[in-house]
């Protein structure tokens, strides 16, 4: 059994974004030499969550940004002085991690499937850890 | 250590389905002989996600596909074309997978949950992974 | 390859409460001796769910539970009898498990990150159990 994990860096650029992460962690996967097993993708952070969805039209991603904004908005009254509950929320609606099968080396995941880091509180440097455990 | 993995299909039968797997997934758990270890359900797909919820009484599924489908609706206006945001939002929300417990060969679940498909862009027909890996 | 699960007991004080779990968790990691490999925190209840949040300002959590309340309001009318459905709505929405790796015998989380149980149709007695796995 090998364990492998490595911290991928994340650079982004607005407030709210969504941000395709899948050959990313398809690198760490190859590095660990890892043919069956799986892959855990794990934000560390509290205002930033980790999510699977279409990666082919990239409307897709400003529809799923936007309606969340809808359904958490900024204006709303927060207890929190910091003033980013929304952010808090949308993580623990959207997840902080995903966990993803590797076959022959490879990151098992449907024709449309992309891993996304969805940034609801930026700019800024996140940290996302990738772990693959198999043989 | 074993790995076993197979797909399951799923051919879901309106728009707007949730659909209890749990048997199925037991049934590769069978398959694959491990006593030990974790089961991962993944769905395939953008527009269909995997929960875990009540098993008894079915008007909780329709309770929570009818008000995800209020918080969602169909008649937002979505940039992406093909207009299915809302499914796209629903399945980042619910999440495409879930990761269960294997102990004595048997998936560890509470007594009232159930191990869900949810449709939200049908009908069609889906493949889910079911992975085994364990002792 | 090692396993150890354990069941955690959470006794929970209101209708609406979230709870941190995180060193009760980290218990169940040390006695498993594990230095690395995955945990799995796992909700055994259709009303009670897991997730990853802030674990210093508690107006985090209120205002979680709070805006959560919001969307998925208990006025709604249900078809369940038992009329608890937002509070299966708000399991499938946060989800009923997280995953989470080990290094060096310690849960790998972010500065700010604690694990959560949300209880959403308490005061109840909640079992919670975590699995650990890894050598």
């Amino acid at each position: 059994m090998k364990y492998h994990s490595s911290k991928i860096p994340v650079e982004t650029a607005r407030n709210e974004q969504m941000i395709d992460i899948t050959s990313k962690v398809q690198e760490v996967v190859n590095a660990a030499k890892v043919q069956s097993g799986i892959c855990i993708v794990f934000s560390m952070h509290t205002t930033c969550g980790i999510t699977i969805n279409e990666n082919a039209d990239p409307d897709v991603k400003k529809d799923i940004m936007h309606h969340l904004a809808r359904i958490f908005p900024e204006s709303e009254s927060y207890k929190h002085l910091e003033g980013n509950s929304n952010a808090h929320l949308k993580v623990s609606t959207i997840g902080p991690s995903e966990t993803v099968l590797v076959e022959k080396g490879k990151l098992v995941l449907g024709r449309w499937q992309g891993i996304m880091l969805c940034e609801f509180d930026g700019p800024r440097n996140r940290s996302v850890t990738v772990h693959v455990q198999g043989d």
